[in-house]
């Protein structure tokens, strides 16, 4: 039991407050041998990090990530590999007024009830600042992946933005796999015929202390068939926890999701083009079909006043994108390494 | 690690194949001197049976569970219960064809694929009946917050059937906590304008081999403030792998969710009348106030040839209610437990 | 977290009170395939039964085992296996007493610091009955290692009972892995010229109401190189873990143990002839040699007016070994299993 | 299922090579509010450094913790703390020669055979550095203790160092949770008459690259009544499996222990003054009693030519004592924590 560990087999333990000196993740059970790649690390934490654009939040973070154990030479020792980034830019001062008067809307109050203290530096832990953890442990079951299943693709992308909506056109002509496609897009968004209306929606936005919902949409390609337990981790199962655990989430659909609730099941389970719509996933496992999943976010809570010096984000789901990334790619490590225990053919000491 | 095994501190493992000798439930976690309730455990053990009216399967499952261990003189002693339930009904001559043809939208294919054999039982762990074990656990969950926070409440209903769907005066009307007033209706669809369409509708979907998929809704009345961990046990996280455990469903949202997405925040944060937007969880942790959670279920995939023979039914919804309702009551009953850990100033040896 | 869960991958949970209706045990984890030999589970199960003969309690229990879930065709499905034993010789009255005066030595008194009350059926989980249960989990785990490590051997015998101790020849005389072979023995004992002299002593212990402490050896043959952790879940801890998780149980050493304690170093690590001073087991991990490991148990608690009537033994060292070997079965399955996940090179999807 | 985590409700996730750049641990299950005693961290730190004698190893280790997150203005958040160590006198390059020839009677080749590499650095985890982590985690166990059950004690100390052995006298004498007053003997071994010719035994035994094993002896005092679980997590069996998880510990026993096997029972549970026999725990649970165990170590591997340049110590046990105070400090705070969810009288929401 943890409050602070995800997964079952390949493991992340996370730590750090929002504005404490530093956040770090503790990678367990990733097996030796695998090619530690440094890049990726820094690619997906700069793709998470505030302050690249007029539209996300301005607030500084160097988030430079140290490798303190489980690597040697390029390659994980098969020893817990943990990564801490340091807080540049913590301002404490700005949240000083947190301890005397709960933000509306921020979880604060309810932090309150159950620990008796709010913690004045920043949210703590509910801060999606924590989000900088599981994006280094999600790169870290990337590097897994790369190397035991050079195929699989995970592809995020904002479908919906307030009151912007991709067309099918625009969701077609986005290519598996490709993050550097998607990133190219304000917001993520990767509607070319909308992008300068959106920019300005959310400049406003920003100016006027406001704030949107939005829906991101994830794609897994090349997922091998098979992953997932029939019972309790089936694999949908655990890709809602792992998407519901991110902060303003508030919710999920598989495949057809609400509109299969309205589906007659001849014309469903027919074999279509496109992607199936039980999204991938049959019995709880994987049957190597893309796997389609739509999380959609509430607006953020911080208002005007707090959002100025507070430094909060117009719409969240840019920056969650790459979080809900790193949370698939932990699902897959681990359910990757479960299949290993399955195979009792192969079982041989 | 366990593929059978749910919960942190209350838990359940289950065990038992659609078509083996018994199906069972070890519930380990649960404090001594719980009174326990043999009623509640037998009407929620009827609620889910199939058979029970036209228009759910008319498979016969007397499901009379045996107590075997953990209570003693009407209250729990602290050690494990087990519960099992014999199967009666068994008939796997009706499954024999399944070893040589999947059935097509069944978990068959992949069950194979990941264990190198399909249980010719009758779909094994993936079917449905395994979810008798789901709601034993449940009701002792039940039994443990009756006991601790006896105001709390779990109400299921089915918001939409196909192509039916709840206005929002039967929404108002459904009473929290009496889910003997949803029972009453066909299919648990509170609609009294819409019973006889639906009935019609059910009929001759099973006259004819046809599915629908539904929307359930959930209600959760009366829970405690606090609960939830605020980093990857949320409570928003937990609820959701619990549905998403139950087969066909292929999403949840809480609150307003996916409408969510669309929203503006100055609104959207707003007290207003009635449920909560955001689903009464705030940063993972409950904040007193409603939760309301919607799960789409797809049709389910029997095709009519097999449905005759093999007895499934004509919409899962119904039946799925009551499990929905047990898996919410074991995620809270785990979170009670582990907010005793939170309160620090109440820790004396 | 789970107080009677025992295994990190191959897992058993146990439930069952000394004097309720049944006592069972559901492994999870084992893989699908595995013949599954119903003899081995009779035998070992036969092997732990009191009343077998004049020296070991006359408390009559068939304990004849029913699968319940998790075998088909004689073979695991890789699903959870439930196995229950019913109690036929209950009998409560004998210890109803124990509600008003806990006997002197034994856990009534803390049982009810614990839980609030003392289960009035015989002692509850902590009663040496509750070993029905790890024994049949260990036979299945003894059936994976039969499948997986054919090789594998584990050996349990009685070195000292009371007074008598077996000589170094008796040590050399006993075959590897050959359980029939001391279990032709009184108290499981293999000294020919002393066991007339200790069928007396048990008998007239018997009749004089005494008990006798005892040491058990324990030799694991054929174990493959490299089961074990570094760290935390290190072969030795595990192993004392289990055998210490074993009622009279006081203390382990693995190879020279408390002789070492008094050793000087370069004489210790030469290579002798024999057994490994260190037990097979160097920085936590096996080394293919032989782990040996000697368990001491205390003279059992029961004086002479309960033992009369509570069927208890004079020396619980008989009875303890296939408890013990199971044990062990079940630590070998559990490393087993995540061996492979340690197997970086084969990893492939 | 992590190997590098220990227990289950408060937990410690440890990570660090030998030769890396640092070594950490993230406590997780830590209540919120307990006052932080860097102070006492710092003084645990210090005791088990080497360096500080000349009959330890000479390796210089600073050994100054930095706390990375969970507390705030002297008191624990109820978030994960983490705290790192620097390695600031990592000499790899005394160690590039294991590469090519694993050390005799040194984990160096069973690490080989289970991961495929022998880290060069020094040993990896396999080497008791990683100790250091340990003992930050049972510090803050300890602050735990100290703020719920303030009367707890644990006091560790060299029974015997290979041919020393202490008088009854010298026992007597030890002060219950002086820790202070053990360590200013030499190798914590509290015999003053011993103590000249036991320094000159181990300036020897380093100058000539001999080691010696030895006993150490643990009271734990003020321990509540109730904690331990009754089948699987007895207190003695976690008690084992902390112990023996410390590298080079070959046994534990528990009061009595070695001797109980030859006693007779009539006697052996009598009380009598001084310690219970059966140290402290009766079904698992404990008493109340001072618990008393006994952990024999065997003698460190590295011989002279190693020994010099690789810095190891002549004796394990001085250092030993402190790491095995601080996983007994988790054991009791993992089961403080556990206890509290036995307790169902008091619990409500």
């Amino acid at each position: 039991m943890s409050a602070n560990r995800f997964g079952e087999l390949f493991t992340i333990t996370t730590f750090g407050e929002s504005h404490g000196p530093a956040l770090g993740v503790v990678v367990d059970g990733c097996p030796a041998g695998v090619p530690f790649d440094h890049d990726l690390l820094l690619h997906e934490l700069r793709r998470r990090r505030p302050g690249s654009s007029d539209v996300v939040s301005a607030r500084e973070e160097a988030d430079e990530p140290e490798v303190l154990s489980g690597v040697h030479e390029g390659k994980t020792l098969g020893t817990p590999i943990a990564i801490v980034v340091r807080s540049r830019d913590a301002r404490p001062e700005d949240y000083t007024q947190i301890a005397r008067r709960p933000r509306p809307g921020h979880a604060d109050d309810v932090w309150k009830a159950k620990f008796g203290h709010v913690d004045p530096r920043g949210g703590g832990r509910a801060s999606g600042r924590e989000t900088v953890a599981r994006v280094m442990g999600g790169a870290v079951a990337h590097m897994l992946l790369a190397a035991v299943s050079p195929d699989t693709r995970v592809t995020g992308f904002a479908r919906t933005i307030g009151p912007h909506s991709l067309t099918e056109e625009d969701v077609q002509a986005i290519p598996a796999g490709q993050v550097k496609f998607v990133d190219q897009f304000v917001a993520r968004f990767p509607a070319p015929q909308q992008t300068t209306a959106l920019e300005a929606l959310l400049k406003e936005a920003r100016d006027q202390g406001l704030s949107y919902g939005g829906l991101v949409e994830l794609w897994v390609d090349g997922v091998p068939a098979g992953l997932g337990q029939p019972v309790f981790h089936k694999l949908k199962a655990d890709l809602a926890a792992a998407c519901l655990g991110v902060g303003a989430a508030i919710g999920i659909e598989l495949g057809a999701g609400f509109e299969a609730s309205r589906a007659e099941g001849s014309a469903f389970h027919q074999p279509s083009s496109g992607a199936p719509p039980y999204g991938g996933i049959r019995g709880g496992i994987s049957t190597g079909e893309r796997i389609v999943a739509r999380i959609p976010f509430k607006p953020t809570a911080s208002l005007l006043d707090t959002a100025r010096r507070g430094r909060h984000d117009p719409c969240i789901v840019p920056r969650a994108i790459p979080v809900l990334e790193a949370m698939i790619w932990l699902v897959l490590a681990d359910h990757f390494l479960w299949r290993q225990l399955d195979r009792s053919a192969e079982l041989r000491c």
